[in-house]
């Protein structure tokens, strides 16, 4: 092999928002695994690593496109303005402008989750970036990785109890698999499983 | 999380004999994985990690104690002294002092095969260790990492052609789900797949 180690190892970095706390918290799991890549592969060495954070938005969750015209039809259909299903729950959306002011909310908060991040980086002198994409995460990050082609991506993983050691989340698993570069996934610690499994 | 980082970053790197070349030389996959880690990971860091070489030797292929107690039985029961199965087809053994020989012969093989990956890290400057188990390699790799507990398991792989995508190795596969660390798998460049699946 004959490997260039004259340019920073780019690695890419999975994250997504904590599933109890939302945006722009961060999960234990992209949280993690940020913190495990500064502290066992970046160590002291900022100026050869480059970090480079990928968020992905889920559009079903996030009032994208997709949830857009399938929610306006309901609502034709219903002949009410008061729409279930998301976290803004004290909002009407009655007309495309609101769906469209709450993507620009959702795509504001995705930044200020890319932004904790990107401060951590700061702050330990290493180089990173930061992007969004809407789609399927696993589908999205392998899409992404083969367009950016980093030498390293890392996943973060929710945990596994004493009887759960032979699972691996779909998405990690899925990353292992069919990314086109080295993947670690860093599972979560036992202490840092939160007692209800939804709250990562 | 608050991980220590004043200690070195251990690097397990599982490394395994070349399957045409034979001892000592080493497999394209290990020596592939084991350059990958120095170039991409340790870079110019050389005091920040510490690479940990295990080779484990499979009994069926090594004349261990499972395949000695078998073969004498072979033997007693045949009345022949001539064993088939080895690479050391030109010997015979009659007695278990020879196979006790075969035995020494490839555990020398075996540390030779270290020796390369030794001499390679204080080339570089990064400190090191190895040893040698018996085994299955999957099984004997995952309980090395329950006992050494090392940072990070870095697992060679050989390679995908574009129909293989989804194939990853049987051990480094079993390493990703078992291994109580993260791992990493490095895959063979489709440059560097020999035209024969066994030249590996």
């Amino acid at each position: 092999m004959a490997e260039s180690s004259g340019d920073a190892t780019r690695i890419m970095v999975a994250v997504n928002e904590s599933s109890i706390k939302g945006y722009p918290h961060a999960s234990i799991s992209s949280s993690g695994a940020f913190e495990w890549t500064l502290n066992k592969i970046v160590r002291d060495n900022a100026s050869g690593f480059r970090l480079l954070f990928l968020h992905v938005q889920v559009p079903d969750e996030d009032g994208d496109s997709i949830l857009l015209s399938r929610t306006l039809n309901l609502v034709q259909s219903a002949g009410q303005t008061m729409i279930h299903g998301f976290d803004d729950m004290d909002s009407i959306y009655a007309s495309p402008e609101d769906f469209k002011g709450m993507k620009d909310r959702n795509r504001k908060r995705g930044l200020h989750l890319l932004e904790y991040f990107v401060n951590r980086c700061h702050e330990v002198g290493v180089s990173c970036e930061g992007w969004i994409k809407k789609g399927d995460p696993k589908e999205v990050i392998c899409h992404e990785v083969k367009r950016i082609q980093p030498d390293i991506l890392v996943v973060g993983c929710r945990g596994l109890g004493p009887f759960q050691r032979v699972f691996v989340g779909t998405v990690s698993e899925f990353c292992q698999k069919h990314a086109e570069c080295p993947v670690i996934t860093i599972k979560r610690k036992p202490r840092e499983i939160p007692q209800d499994p939804v709250d990562d």
